[in-house]
């Protein structure tokens, strides 16, 4: 039986989520706004039941078995920990730190029988879990490079808010990179152990923002990765990632993996491949044909990753009679938030790096760091 | 008058270079090869009078005004600078070491009146020609990022040789990096001040290179430089130049530039553009249709630009009546030794940073080393 659905969130990925639910059969009972106008304006459109701007109400309503989580970074690790704490079913989008993602991971390790999902939704893309399939197979040998591009227009928001701010969670290696970066774990099965990176803001201020208001959220971001292996010389893959933003008309998304025999090209939803000695490259995977909303805000390989991800939520909750109880087979690829703290703590490497302009190592947090501790590092970070 | 030529080298650039020479009313007459047997064997296919093993026979020749040298790095300097010494013009391949370019700027700087240019062809593409045009009367606005990437088969020779061997000039980011440092420097009339990068060997051995011998020369090769300006923060342009030679059975040659109202991109010897605001890219020049032939080791671009800078040698030379003597109008846009000595410094920068995995700054030499110093560091090297 399909559980019941409270959303948390009123921008575009909220906008396109709840109809997706809907079409498979979920009831969305609740959705939360940060104020009561906005929660009402999306209630009505997409004929919810109940609003509110208290997250309690949300929370607490007792037909919520799913909490779905989509609104800016710095508040999420607050919400998603509170869901848990009551028993609810999560999918959340990333925290802003590596600090809130810990403590998610705790929230879940606490309540392993309740779902936690983190929002990337990359992985749940027909043309990577092909990809992923003809990697295991062995259909370009011995994976040696991947290399990746995201070009697109600004992701600034109309008005000045977080997506401006680096420290809030903005900019493109917080909100693109993040779904890269897990991607890439996904696809190779294996873990960045160091990073190198360099972030420009080359668009401080327009039109909308200016004054003494500046943009400090990264729009081009460049990064390497070293995957799992040993040192750098005899390490395994080897990661690179372009994220430009400052490419209006303009939407690219690729992936490519190259190996020893072979190389598979991911281009927007659609996937190729060229094995070495043949002349050309083959369509594996053509573009399905989207039929559902299209949406400015979120490029296609995101919607269809969404909606994929919803399809398999439904097959998850579908196969047992209890509403809040689900099956781990449909979700089993989905993101944890173990790995959402792994790909914050990549975030953060890399940004560290931009900063040191040296490799980082990429270390996992194991226990929570002395808030104190914090409070000085990020008094020293706002000194420069 | 055109002056006569003098050719050293028996690889396909001569091979290419001979015809196009001819095609444009130049004498080609005498030939040096490594042994007498090749330069034999080409002097009959390609109808020149006189073959040689020995360099001196070439450089003294008294129908030779204008020496073109397309051999292995670690020989280039040595012919170029006694060529210079006797009064002959010199077209002239890179050169395996910053010290051996020096040497050469050295020998260049004597002789100002002679001419000495670089054989990095690129810059004589029509399509970069038009791309830096564009550029100067502002596009794409200011300029942010430099994205370059060269994906092909594999550099090697089928035999052991120079090409697998780092020390030798061999490698991706020597051969064809290269090209590319010197073409961002033409485009964006700024130089690299700090380099980071990463080099790979990914196959170190194949069916003719086996049992002992290794390759250590790149195949993949991965860097970054900021340009002219000052800070990494406040810095002016950023290029990222990614070359992989894994990928057999295709051939991608792609140049963006984007700026603050636009970008432009050459993708092989076309130029597209698109400025902010409008729905697509349009095509600003297309393919001319090459009709001279096709080489497997020399891609168009390449092929392309060599064949025009042999046109603009043609009229260089034709201006004057003296067969030495040449205009500089022509030739203005080539790459001097000087540009050379930038090059292969930059390159040596991010070999260092490979090593160190650190930026390194690009230190032009001003002064001929130590060469115990030099002796010293070699061994130090071997070591590791």
């Amino acid at each position: 039986m399909l559980p019941g659905v409270g959303v948390f969130g009123t921008g575009s990925t909220a906008r396109v989520l709840v109809p997706l639910l809907k079409a498979e059969g979920f009831e969305v009972h609740a959705v939360w706004g940060r104020s009561e106008e906005e929660a009402c304006c999306l209630a009505k459109e997409l004929g919810i039941p109940f609003h509110t701007s208290r997250s309690d109400d949300v929370l607490l309503h007792q037909d919520v078995d799913l909490v779905c989580i989509y609104i800016p970074p710095s508040m999420t690790r607050q919400i998603a920990v509170k869901a848990l704490g009551i028993g609810k079913n999560v999918l959340c989008e990333k925290a802003a730190t590596a600090v809130d993602s810990f403590k998610m991971v705790t929230a879940a390790r606490y309540y392993p029988q309740l779902l936690s999902v983190m929002g990337n939704t990359l992985r749940f893309l027909p043309a990577f879990g092909a990809m992923r399939q003809l990697l295991v197979e062995g259909y370009v040998g011995e994976m040696q490079v991947c290399d990746v591009r995201v070009y697109g227009p600004s992701l600034l928001d109309q008005s000045y808010g977080w997506t401006c701010e680096e420290l809030m969670g903005g900019g493109g290696l917080h909100t693109v990179g993040s779904s890269v970066i897990d991607l890439l774990s996904y696809l190779t099965s294996a873990r960045a152990h160091r990073v190198h990176g360099l972030l420009r803001t080359f668009v401080q201020q327009n039109g909308l923002i200016r004054g003494i208001r500046r943009v400090t959220s990264d729009d081009f971001c460049f990064f390497q990765m070293l995957m799992g292996g040993t040192g750098s010389r005899s390490g395994g893959v080897c990661c690179t990632v372009t994220l430009n933003f400052n490419m209006p008309g303009s939407f690219v998304h690729e992936v490519m993996v190259v190996g020893s025999t072979g190389r598979l090209i991911a281009r927007g939803t659609e996937l190729y491949g060229q094995r070495n000695g043949s002349k050309g490259e083959e369509l594996l995977l053509g573009d399905s044909g989207w039929v559902g909303p299209e949406v400015k805000e979120m490029p296609l390989p995101h919607l269809q990753g969404l909606s994929s991800m919803v399809k398999a939520l439904r097959q998850s909750f579908q196969a047992h009679e209890e509403r809040r109880s689900w099956a781990r087979g449909p979700v089993a690829m989905a993101p944890t938030f173990e790995d959402g703290l792994y790909v914050q703590t990549v975030v953060e490497a890399v940004k560290r790096s931009s900063c040191s302009g040296e490799w980082e190592c990429v270390e996992i947090m194991s226990e929570e760091p002395d808030p104190n501790h914090n409070l000085c590092e990020a008094l020293q970070r706002n000194k420069n």
